[in-house]
């Protein structure tokens, strides 16, 4: 094997092997904590840090005193408008989830008390969600009908909700955030966007009057059962409900145009209710086929742990549905609460988020309250209406305790079908089509996980639909892994720069020199892969006459930030065939990750520290130096 | 904002978009045709093109009629000697998949023939596999008992063989090898290894006489099984299996010592054979405690079309136990295949090996055979033997014929100690622990992969053991995705050259400007952690007041390969961030893939073109260029 005179400007540096312990400490560090929370204790006396670590878990301790009384001026408002947007929509949902309506309103009470203190979002307004509330009644309601058996049907709705809460508060505790980050915007702007369908489809029932309905969430379903009761239809409830939803859609369109006249678009629902409350006491609608609320019970939440159930027959639903709708929850409300951070310019520490929802939802379920979280129409009624912090949380809860305790007779003649009217309108803004058109445009492969999420959530049921799109964008994150790119690398003209031949036409290859780029870690699911391609390229290289004899392979490894042990033996192996071949193996820029482990493993020792460079020029240049100076000496190392 | 009079030396290109269907087609054809088999198809004329398709599909069309007399000399000694391996293996594998062992003869007849047409490797000797023989009997064992239903047993057999052959095909055809890269080097160390710890334990059933034995594979309950028939144990049997024991180990050490006996070591099996049936004929030790295999049906293989059952009851299991057998065998064979056609200097196709290897499996399955691959053992001998083509599987095929229609008289006497000797001798190899430690060494977390495995195996069964430890694997992948890494990039002195100051201690960072390198793609499954890290980057960068005011982040993308719709958003939301706290974001060496993207997103144009470089040198020294001669200019363009 000849010996290189070829002076190498520079080398490339193996860095010191750390101790285990360190580098898993630091591994660690930077998989659990990226956002490095602890950095402010460092350095601090004890007592600062008891003040500091109390700060952290109970934000509010941090903001609370620092809060003055012009920001309670905006937050009352605020509150108060939230509140009026609160009392409908909670009753509304509340159905939407086959529970008793009074439930919808407790929700509104104590987790945003819970929330107000431990979260770290100013401009959060909490609250149940309406897909979540779809997804309890057709998650629990096949396995335990909420008609037939009411009572057992809400302590599984209160059991589900309390393991969403521990999987919520679980996930912030041990730093498992990312699991949020496996729905991808693409598969939350399908699954959405389904979701909004579905649930329209089944506001039809209250539109239309209808008293029994399949508790199938499909369009066939759903769409079935409508039209084989046609002879049910009832046509006063049907007229009330266009009209409250025209009323609607038109307040909403008015307020989107003109943002200083948000409120009517916040007071709209309130609006409405008593409207159609007023007309149905009057005309005595509901004597007519108009179904209405019916009594509510006056007072406060009433305690229910006693009532949540962890027997054998419906733990696993329980648990499944825990978590499934915990997490949708959860993503809804981290993403709404940073956007609207990133508006305000302030910083949400994710696990923290979840910490404050975990929570807020464990004591919710002990306190008659269902699945709650940040949903985004609520929390933008809250922004518009100019809230300043967590307060206005504290002022709506107050509203809806007044309601709770003294006006709940009031919806005594409240129609379900405005009620439907005012999901129906909160439902349309989600079908995002635009942004299903912007990925068209952007990213094939996340258009079609959008759309496999929305058919799914549509014609399948919510559940099928979001695992088709989790699985979907994983499978593309793996068949990337697998497949990694291998780029041929030319000189851009008049410099030592390689760029890849494909994207930079005037780069020109170098003659007997093959440089490949390889554009992922290499790992054993990509091992045999790269093989397999780069023999190819030596190959197509070698078969083509007009060429100069291929006598150099540099492999560029800049792209690849690690490398595991089927990778090394995979570079081995090409190793050995590039000396059958009478071909010299050149590596160019290893990281530091792979260079560690190929001089752990002797690789860097068998083909020759001079043969490794820095960047892909300075490789060249060493190569094109021997192959003019010394031009028998590669076939010196055949084998 | 301020324009640049800077002349940036070098343009990031912006390839041309190609129309969909072709970037489709280009990427189906990387993702699933990376070799390009059909590359010598190009250009010929229809009866070449025939041709060549028959001698793609049956590559013995291509090489038999170049095959020599001389070639025939060396196969027929290769096919003898693993012939007189294949006898012996053949009825010990049988034994422990708790199969009649004539089941065992006959899946060393059928399925090498089938090999030798269809497969491309000229080293494989075709045979049963011990770890697959385990599992088919511990999976199927649960459902049907051997003892009490052998018929019904035998049925559920065959059919798991013919899906395990049906899948093995199907992944050819789809071209879909990649699954089998699923199982790592790690995993198969481990794997491998708990399976010959199993097998060996296993094997003490037959050392010590045992006549009743559990259906466990964990080591408490074969130790367990063992203890309890403590009063059981017969010491004729245990005495002579440690002989012969004692005899196999030896032969296999001396021929290990001394490769040029490797014929030592092929006969041994056969030759202890032999003597145990000579021992027990003249002793009569099967009337004292020392089992023997009795009556051995004479003639061929009869056809089982008719016995396949694919009703109801054990479908799933007999297509789970085919899958996952399926895969495992599928695993040892390619690799096998592949090492030593590396020793030759010949290619292998890994997808034409699983059509043979599934065939031979299909076939099988309706000849009485049960699941065949190239086990590692066998195929070793036939190496050593000086095979030269698959002709050495025909001779071995016609061994066993001639076995099968006049010999299987003569092992009527046969122990079945001697079997469980031979298993033992085979599977000792297979416990790799330098392979092991030399993952310790090298990748602690394949390391841990590995030992799960092999926990797995041992203390669970060897479905669990496999599960954890491609679970293991994923999840590291996973995990990688997830947290790429940041790293800072500094000047290495005397060039242009940034890299890591991780990397290379002593690279300068530039005052005023941070340089980030980001290790991974960017997807929707790491761009939160990505924006939290690098702000925190930012902000340390920022707070540190030793340091010039920091003025531009560079974001050096030379290792993101391609990004999704999440991540543009992600670059959007740190473009906004920065304008906010009066930095500037310039972005180093953007890839096809992604500076596409960030074309079609309009993301460019909000940056501006010529914040784009294409090397982290030039962005710095345009960035440095800026500083110096417009200071005030970058607060500009604070927003």
């Amino acid at each position: 094997m000849g010996t290189v005179d070829y002076q190498c400007p520079h080398r490339v540096a193996i860095p010191p092997s750390k101790p285990f312990l360190t580098s898993l400490a630091l591994t660690m560090k930077e998989t659990f904590f990226p956002d490095d929370p602890f950095r402010q204790f460092h350095g601090q006396p004890p007592a600062r840090k008891l003040v500091l670590g109390l700060q952290y878990f109970i934000p509010i301790l941090e903001w609370g005193p620092r809060y003055t009384f012009d920001s309670f001026k905006a937050d009352l408002v605020a509150g108060i408008t939230i509140a009026s947007l609160a009392v409908p929509q909670g009753i509304s949902y509340a159905n939407l989830a086959s529970l008793p309506p009074i439930i919808g309103l407790y929700s509104s009470f104590v987790p945003p008390l819970i929330y107000a203190m431990l979260g770290s979002s100013r401009d959060v307004a909490v609250g149940t969600v309406a897909v979540a509330s779809l997804l309890i009644s057709s998650m629990l309601g096949k396995e335990v009908s909420p008609i037939d058996h009411p009572r057992q049907y809400v302590q599984l709705v209160f059991t589900a909700t309390f393991f969403s809460g521990v999987f919520q508060a679980a996930l912030g505790f041990l730093r498992l955030g990312f699991i949020v980050d496996l729905l991808s915007h693409a598969t939350i702007v399908g699954f959405m966007g389904g979701a909004a369908t579905v649930v329209c489809l089944q506001q039809l029932k209250g539109i239309l009057g209808l008293v029994h309905f399949t508790h199938e969430t499909d369009l066939v379903s759903v769409l079935r059962s409508i039209f084989i009761q046609v002879h049910q239809w009832r046509w006063e409830s049907g007229l009330l409900g266009c009209c409250f939803l025209f009323f609607l859609l038109l307040t909403k369109h008015f307020s989107k145009r003109k943002p200083a006249f948000f409120w009517i678009n916040a007071m709209a629902p309130l609006a409405s209710v008593v409207l159609g409350s007023v007309l149905v006491y009057l005309t005595h609608a509901e004597k007519h086929g108009v179904q209405v609320i019916g009594h509510l019970k006056k007072g406060l939440n009433p305690l229910t742990v006693t009532e949540l159930t962890f027997g054998p027959p419906y733990l696993m639903t329980t648990i499944k549905t825990g978590i499934i709708t915990g997490i949708i929850v959860l993503a809804e409300g981290i993403a709404v609460g940073r956007s609207f951070a990133m508006f305000k310019n302030y910083h949400i520490d994710g696990n923290k988020e979840m910490i404050a929802i975990g929570m807020m939802n464990i004591v919710g379920s002990f306190t008659s309250c269902y699945l709650t979280s940040g949903p985004f129409s609520r929390t933008a009624v809250n922004f518009n209406a100019g809230c300043k912090s967590a307060i206005s949380n504290i002022v709506m809860a107050m509203a809806v305790m007044i309601t709770l305790l003294f006006l709940t007779p009031l919806f005594y003649y409240t129609p379900l079908v405005v009620l439907s009217s005012i999901i129906i309108t909160a439902m349309v803004g989600l079908i995002d089509y635009e942004s299903a058109f912007h990925l068209w445009k952007l990213d094939k492969f996340d258009f079609v996980v959008c759309i496999s999420s929305y058919v799914g959530v549509v014609f399948g049921s919510i559940e099928v639909g979001l695992v088709t799109a989790v699985a979907l964008s994983m499978l593309r994150i793996l068949i990337a892994i697998a497949r990694p790119r291998t780029f041929a690398l030319g000189n851009i003209p008049d410099s030592t720069i390689y760029r890849s031949v494909d994207q930079y036409p005037n780069a020109a290859k170098v003659p007997g020199v093959l440089i490949l780029q390889i554009d992922a870690p290499i790992y054993f699911a990509n091992s045999n892969y790269l093989r397999e391609r780069i023999y190819r390229w030596i190959h197509e290289e070698m078969e083509d006459k007009l060429k100069a004899t291929l006598q150099y392979v540099i492999l560029d490894l800049s792209a690849v930030g690690s490398i595991d042990t089927s990778g090394i033996t995979m570079l081995k192996e090409i190793k050995k065939n590039a000396d059958r071949l009478g071909l010299k193996l050149v590596l160019a820029n290893p990281r530091s990750e792979v260079i560690k482990k190929l001089d752990k493993s002797k690789f860097i020792e068998s083909m020759g520290q001079e043969w490794i460079y820095l960047t892909v020029g300075e490789a060249v240049a060493a190569c094109n130096f021997m192959l003019h100076s010394c031009k028998s000496d590669p076939q010196d190392s055949n084998v």
